[in-house]
């Protein structure tokens, strides 16, 4: 890491609690990666104390802005003096990009991160048709992006069908040619069948759709890290389809959000 | 230094400008020395942004305090929740602690670090007499630290008397025993010859005191950093004296800092 002075610029992470994440590692290996003076460190700030720490870190001339993560994503939201339509549509963000002037404007790159992620894998997001199960907060997240890189249609399927009609018409506010129906949980006739639930993450969840459905030519996408191997695409292999780890997502999480930070290589 | 992480204990420099700070590097340095997992940042913000950014500082659970420069040494004791007695009755401090509970406690070191200084070059201050040029910022901090640390006697010599006087009473009020005396320019009768004023610092300044009036037996000593050599250091060893420069006061600060901000080494 380069060393820290009073022209490095500054960025942090908010979150609660603060001991596990990652993103100062990753960022701050980045930044020696592009040769650019920035550092990135943690804040942890409690729920109640999130809109007084937003408004210091807004009056810091040397902050580049905030990455912001569980359980701030939400309230964030109203914290930001503006926000991208995306972000607004579904209600959460997880960039803060302080401007030159002090306003804070909230970026949602959950989504954008997972596209980029199949799209550094060699797939092409492009014309596919999509199954998406969940309708949470990453399931929303990636379910506009993908509409964003035109997938030919969209099936979001969820436990609570109402929510699945909800983040429907959300997207459809944004995007209102895209083709989006509220399916159940049969993933056949897709291309692509991504979990965007948290089922997996413990053992003994129930799978986040019916595995006997899948068929080999399906690509099979997890948004989970912990365990690497779901029993979703345990069963999905098992099937004969090929898989997409959930890692990727975050990897290029880093880089999208150094780019909408306005960080840019010194090299 | 070593990688920044979730559990890593942040601590900043609040000053305006910030490109010249060098609290970072030394601090960090410091931290890497002892093995000691927290990091020092930037952190920039102008006069009138000073308020709010303490406040959302103050709520950063992570935080164990921030180093305090120019110009914000006299407005941060109005923010501080408490301030220990030496900065309170000198009106200033440059350390901000935070306290496990969020309160932020304001102390003054300057005038520590330069009795520090003293001591790491072999000079003990206890029962020696003391003539201090000035009653500005540096001087107040100098002249509570030394009469604190045990000198015989001070005098205190600067341009407006007044500010002499006033300074002269407000170290008897913590210190009703302490000989303190104003002086005039001549610096002769003292063990310890020291300049708390600027002068030396910009090229045809004044001196800050009648070098005529020095004779060999005193150590004359300075607290201006740049140039090392001032026109007072030079007359002095021109009159025979033994001199002691600036920069020990600085070295002995980040010391001085890291101890008052509850850092202990994990070696």
């Amino acid at each position: 890491m380069k060393e820290i002075s009073g022209n490095t610029r500054l960025f942090g992470i908010l979150a609660d609690p603060i001991h596990h994440v990652k993103t100062p590692q990753r960022m701050n290996e980045h930044f020696a990666k592009i040769g650019f003076d920035g550092v990135c460190v943690p804040f942890h700030a409690r729920p109640d104390n999130l809109a007084a720490v937003v408004e210091g870190l807004r009056r810091l001339e040397n902050l580049g802005g905030v990455i912001v993560t569980v359980p701030h994503k939400t309230a964030i939201l109203e914290l930001a003096d503006d926000a991208t339509p995306v972000a607004r549509k579904i209600g959460a963000a997880n960039v803060l990009r302080r401007e030159a002037d002090g306003r804070l404007v909230a970026h949602m790159l959950d989504g954008e991160g997972f596209v980029r992620g199949l799209r550094s894998c060699g797939v092409a997001p492009e014309g596919k048709s999509v199954y998406l199960a969940g309708a949470g907060g990453a399931a929303n997240a990636i379910g506009f992006a993908l509409v964003q890189a035109g997938v030919s249609r969209l099936t979001i399927a969820n436990r609570t069908p109402a929510k699945a009609e909800d983040l429907k018409a959300r997207i459809l506010s944004l995007h209102p040619d895209a083709q989006i129906a509220v399916g159940n949980a049969d993933p056949s006739g897709h291309d692509l069948v991504v979990n965007g639930t948290s089922l997996g993450m413990k053992e003994g969840d129930p799978l986040p759709l019916d595995a006997s459905r899948l068929t080999p030519d399906q690509l099979v996408c997890e948004v989970i890290m912990q365990p690497k191997d779901t029993a979703l695409l345990v069963a999905a292999q098992a099937r004969g389809c090929k898989i997409h780890y959930g890692a990727p997502m975050l990897a290029c999480q880093i880089e999208l959000m150094v780019e909408t930070l306005g960080v840019t290589s010194a090299r």
